[in-house]
């Protein structure tokens, strides 16, 4: 008889519920990860609320650090006991989408449910844990093609440190990476959300001098400066693009990075923009965008708009799991609260609602 | 007493009419060419039609092709008497701008009226000719920053091959080149105008393998189908989107260019693309454009917007001569009517109207 | 017991034989291709001749076009019977290498022996086929990571069309691909091997506008010319520097790609290039190469120079074989030759003398 | 009767000496400079030794710092009293090369005299100041194509804090620039020279968390670690590349910077590469190098050597002291020492000797 694990499931719109489900079976090409520490994501809060759907029954969370458990047959390179992260996306590499340079895009292992183009080609389809199969907030998930996605953990490193790099950490530096940002650039991050932080974060280490946070919260306009902004503001008080216009003398930003989702800080981030300036767009929007004719300069200026889904492999975490491990950054700030994965229906009412100051929390199993 | 030449110049909305100027005065570093041939392009008739707004009494046209006639004091490497084209945008090569890489989006010349952000960046600035300085449809132009901007014609080149090189040819090819192809691609050129038509032979100067051009015409998509297109799709007869996704098998294109200027088709051109693919934009909007939320995948699908004007410089118009010097492309076909410089008016509403079959037409002063 | 199978084998210094080996097992990632056709390379030559070692009783041979005999139980998106290639280098594509960029300079599956870096790297390891496990000279091969390596052939594509995909047109176009070419480039290709005949081929796909191709051979030249060269030089009538200056007037080229593998066509390789202009080495050099220091500016001018290993992976051979499907290339023209499997030893003998005017042999088992 | 100055004159092989020149007339597209500081480079001092060719009487130097003092009548967007600086590398931004993206490479100015490729590249020839034209260590210098190449100091920067933009810095970065590096990669900088220190530190800007400086100098490496160096190897003490390949589990460094310019360092870089890895070298070579074979991979690891001259422009520079404005680096930690231009032959004695730690000498008029 299969041995049963404790698992968060999506039930319903509006109810996410503890459940037990048999600790899944590892084919060749899989390992069974046991879960140290997960966490909750603004992605499992529109789960929740039924904005974006998932099958009823299936296990939520992405964001997944532990050890190996068991490993397949055919997984070469690790040993069983070992500490170990997998990013939120956890793609197939040797498919078309994967050897064409964009993993997450990948749905090739959808291909018998005929869900994708020629060549497995699936918009957001690289995602797995948590919206395709079974996800980590649990007290065991199944890494598919683990041998891409398992990231040993370096020595010293806590659950802590490294808990933002599956998702928050690889989001937020894409963000940065898609602005084009070279030495001395100025860039506006717009909402210092968890992954607005890492896109701030992620432009600093990438040499931008001017590095322009703007929220409307002053506590996470705090964070910001700590974690690089060299001017933080909030847009409840000033107004943002006039504001950028004058600390850059009437030219604008090289670059902005939309951290959100909204049609408002999207028009933002284009009017923000000198001519020729990048706008790397990382939210995730509900309705057809609008682009401001005028700031788009009726299409004529040069600009560029780019969209990620956040990275995963192991080679992307083992580059995050070291600027952890270099001291170059502290994300072990934004984990401002602990939970059980006991307490994990609590959890989501605390991180839904944005109470007590919260960024995130680790769920421990 | 100043020396008189004729001239086209806007008057008011609806009226382009031939007027006697002064030829110009020659600066350091300008230089005074002798139009042999230039031609009309459609934002002239935008002009024409008051929705693109100049000075009344500017002398409109962008496209010079001639001979120098004086050179300033200061420009070295030409000769007078020799043959010459000059870009459309004729950018100001020590500006911020140009050497931060977008010498189209410069201004600079503009500052002491105070229209430039910091540094110079101006939306389009870089386009002078028929815009902000007298244009190219008259006897004489004088050429700013000529040396950065002045290009030699090759030996055994008419004036007829080359006259694509200031806009058209520029233009549609740096369509191409923003659209990230590479050897194998799938490329869709939505209008085959004549910009779209060199985004066509431009996505096949490339290595794009599988170039689908777009219009309603099939006469021009027979001009597509010789300049390199492999399937022409006339959008009254097929849904393009799905014609495109059946040539794909679901995939859709990697690349897609846009060279109308419509909602629809930039629509369009989001719609076929693939997950991670690039929508190059070349039209001039007249509002603000909506991005189709699905096949944007919600701004997670690793897609990428890129917008351009016109490329200028020398070198740039070099490169662009080399092509056609090199027998890579026949550009002559193009230019379907011929009319004196004294019959400009009457030229302007054969291509306002497009009656004719006409493409482009040759003015010859 | 073991079905046998025809495989030319590698046995000592100067000496290839048929031998008879065991059909080998296929694992849950494998493949067992059927080969219908294969070819001799340059390499084998050398391996042949004792110069590269491979072990003792190895089958030899990396250029796989077959039928898919068995798939492993992992494998999904295929089906057996099926036509398929494979590329020359079938990398590891879960590896941190290929996650990285580099695919071909994966060791993973090296790792128990110990000959690899941390994560797996190590230089070359990614060809497999005929150097760390047996190869395609045989009547059957065993693709390993086949999910990531085996390429469907396009409907209406003959063996011949195909065979050079595997490496030579992989490994030319690289050359041409990392030569940066933009339209309007002059690139010099140094011999007009098999390779470098594809690095033409691929340099004209690519937009370069004045192609010179170098060799000794005339006839090769002829070829080089078919397939996209301007201008053919032939070192022993002309001084190919002085030419390539006089035809630059004294510039140098843009690019260069060397596909000998010799000092002297390496040396020559930077000395046609201008300043800035990128050294495209595709050649496999036997000793210490110098660098030009006149030319190479005393190491300042901008230069940069550039080596591969021929890329493999399904995605690039998908991309090779529209190349051929679209008729922009034909390299059926490059088969000079055919033998049967049991004619390799007289095949070896033929190609290694380049008797006959011979270019690549098909081997058909 | 022209005004003099005091300049530093190159006499002769050994002999630098303060003369009187007059100060030199502006020509239409130039602007006068009063030095307030400039500094000596390594390069002055092979010039000194006669290594160097340069016309006797020529001053030298190329690191100017100062106040404007008189514009030519064509130069927009500057005042008569402000503060700039200007790059040791002032090119000609009208330019073939510079529009091609080299503009350190230009010598249009020169064709005159007929040593230039067509087009005008010669490698270096950017490089004017103290070169082809007059140099910075006077009382004033002529700056050429000054509407390119005068950089407005931002408020409160003093002249200490951006004497290293110039040069040092500009090429330092462009090392680190052109070393490809991404977040999270492991980089070595070869010889701890004010070159190779902001190389170190532009590393460091870039996101590189394995920065590994060597020199054979106990202090410079202390430097290096306050600019950013995570591990510091002294040559003298320890196998540099055995040392990297342990701190890397075997796997090489993804980048190497080469900032001495001999065999030996360049040999290094080599060796420290990974399979794939950058070879950024700043060197100056005085004969042919070697490119070791093995590490080399034979010429099929993918590897890339680029070589650079220092960038200049106004925007580079602007960039650059954007870096300084914004408290990334203090670079005033590099002037050790400062002289008046009365005592610079002093100042050369000292410098050349290398004595009294000194790193960067503050030349005053």
């Amino acid at each position: 008889m299969a041995r049963m694990m404790r698992a968060a499931a999506f039930i319903e719109k509006g109810r996410i519920e503890l459940v037990d489900k048999p600790i899944p079976d590892v084919g060749p090409n899989d390992a069974l990860m046991r879960i140290t520490t997960t966490t909750i994501c603004g992605t499992d809060i529109h789960i929740l609320k039924g904005e974006y759907p998932v099958a009823p029954g299936l296990t939520i969370g992405h964001e997944p650090v532990g050890v190996i458990e068991k490993l397949g047959s055919a997984v070469q390179g690790y040993r069983e006991g070992q500490r170990v992260i997998a990013g939120a996306i956890c793609p197939n590499f040797n498919s078309y989408a994967a050897q064409d340079g964009v993993p997450s895009q990948d749905g090739s292992y959808l291909i018998p449910e005929g869900k994708c183009g020629a060549h497995g080609y699936k918009a957001t389809a690289g995602w797995r844990f948590g919206n395709w199969i079974d996800g980590t907030q649990a007290e065991y998930v199944l890494v598919p093609d683990a041998e891409a996605n398992l990231a040993p953990i370096p020595d010293g490193l806590t659950d802590t440190q490294v808990l933002m790099c599956p998702d928050i950490m690889s989001t937020g530096f894409k963000g940065a990476e898609n602005a084009n940002i070279r030495i001395g650039d100025t860039v506006v991050v717009f909402a210092q959300g968890p992954i607005g932080l890492c896109a701030t974060a992620g432009a600093r280490l990438l040499g931008a001098t001017t590095i322009i946070a703007v929220d409307g919260n002053n506590h996470r306009l705090d964070i910001a400066r700590q974690l690089g902004a060299d001017v933080a503001l909030n847009f409840r008080e000033v107004d943002v693009v006039e504001e950028v216009m004058k600390l850059t003398g009437g030219k604008g930003a090289d670059g902005s990075i939309e951290a959100l989702g909204t049609q408002a800080t999207f028009a933002q981030a284009m009017k923000v923009l000198r001519p020729g300036g990048t706008l790397s767009s990382l939210g995730v929007y509900s309705e057809d965008l609008h682009i401001p004719l005028e700031q788009f300069a009726s299409g004529l200026g040069d600009h560029t708009i780019r969209t990620a889904l956040c990275p995963g492999g192991k080679e992307r975490m083992r580059r995050l799991m070291n600027v952890i491990a270099a001291n170059r950054l502290d994300l072990g700030l934004m984990v401002t609260h602990e939970r059980g994965l006991d307490d994990i229906v609590e959890a989501y009412d605390l991180f839904a609602n944005q109470r007590d100051g919260v960024l995130k929390i680790a769920i421990i199993p």
